[in-house]
């Protein structure tokens, strides 16, 4: 029903996460719903709950001496949320062989339909800002459990 | 350069007006760069002023029974913004003859560069949510003078 | 070992809910500990979660006429929140015959020990703005029920 | 009329500085009212004004190997703000001997009343946390000139 935000790049399937929220009222506008940008902090929630589960984090990162910038946001609004309504973000990791995280986000309302659907680009690149030519040891090691079904996220 | 955002529609050039801010405290994150997050407020800042300049702020349209959600915002991150600096906000309104607002944005750091670019569609709704099937006369009588040159954008 | 932010009114001692929290990244400023002025925020999550469970929600009071403007907010700072530190913010809502709502709040970090304390205080007005000589029905029921120790707290 | 929050010290009279700013879209909530939360980055860009002013920012601090955490803050609000509203943020400076920074704050409408006041202590502390038994000598040569009246404001 939707264009997809990312080409099919020949690799295992997207992993997953969801979590679960509820509409604060500093979020809410003058309209009563959702200010459009507080979803940056919605995705982000959804980011952080994979990079948690897989061993992502931006800390993660940092020991193995690389920062991931957010190099592209895109969000698509098609529900407002409510003050007090409960939500859930969905995150999904796209396969790439680069060294970048392609991510999707889905943020649902309470009776189930779409509030807005997004994406995100990070690139990996080292503390003075280049890109890497190579992902992290411990990324690969991610990316082999993951081609090969053998994952175990935490928590 | 860069790829645009928006086709050309066959209408005049696009209007333009910039905004000067500087990074807030508050703004920064953990790496003592601005949060992606924030450049939606930045984006809104240029929007507002577009809104405040020719008479297209959000109370103008509801006096005129219409709401403009945001449907759509898209970022490019290119280069950080720091603690303090000083950087400008550019927003382009383009011409479009359906009921709806393209807004491409520029932000630019102190020395010129780009920080981020990026665009966002509004929608004209009515009060129940519905596309207006017409826009409002007095977005009619600003798209008019906008054709032919004789805007009297204030302030 | 604190100083007490409110006298004892005389009345029943104060209800006291906890709401569990993680610090999110936006939260966090350049020293990596979560901004001071989040911390408005957080509390409102403790308070909220008192109107929830208790019928005392800004939606309760409107459906009377009345609104609950925040008249002062006092946060004192012991020791920094972390990123990614799971934390919990206590609300205790402390008796007063007048047409106000008194909280105190305590946010305690992951080992137990104060991140912050902090009070507010709420004036119930009416919607032109003026103090309400006489607290709402449904208000001085929940006051009955809890002077009477009958009180029913929902979820 | 209004308790002061500060005792005299004995000290030269205390410094001000004025930041003018618009209300903005994001910091509106549900009511159309600024949310009181937004108060805490409003007195910051008062307190960080005052800073660039007399060299006494964060970075100054960090220079001479010291932070300044924000012990406490206290908000007493009067009057809302609304969408838009072009107010000012006064910030003074009272003189204090001790490792501290005690400032006060006023938040002024566009007519000039009051919409809000309150102040924050700092404390002077080094790396470790531990509270400076002496100022560092950046800071008591400030004071010098603030005490014989000799101070050279930047900006």
């Amino acid at each position: 029903m939707f264009k997809p935000y990312f080409k099919n790049q020949g690799g295992p399937p997207p992993l997953k996460v969801v979590c679960e929220r509820t509409v604060r009222l500093e979020e809410v506008d003058a309209l009563g719903i959702v200010w459009h940008g507080r979803y940056a902090g919605y995705l982000e929630d959804g980011r952080e709950e994979m990079g948690r589960r897989y061993g992502l984090t931006y800390l993660d990162f940092k020991e193995a001496g690389a920062i991931l910038p957010i190099r592209r946001l895109h969000v698509d609004y098609l529900r407002p949320l409510l003050y007090l309504e409960k939500f859930s973000v969905e995150c999904l990791l796209h396969w790439h062989e680069a060294a970048r995280l392609n991510m999707e986000y889905r943020v649902l309302k309470t009776d189930g339909q779409l509030a807005s659907r997004g994406y995100s680009i990070q690139m990996m690149v080292d503390l003075s800002g280049e890109l890497l030519l190579e992902t992290p040891p411990f990324f690969q090691e991610f990316q082999r459990h993951w081609r090969e079904g053998t994952l175990k996220p935490c928590g």
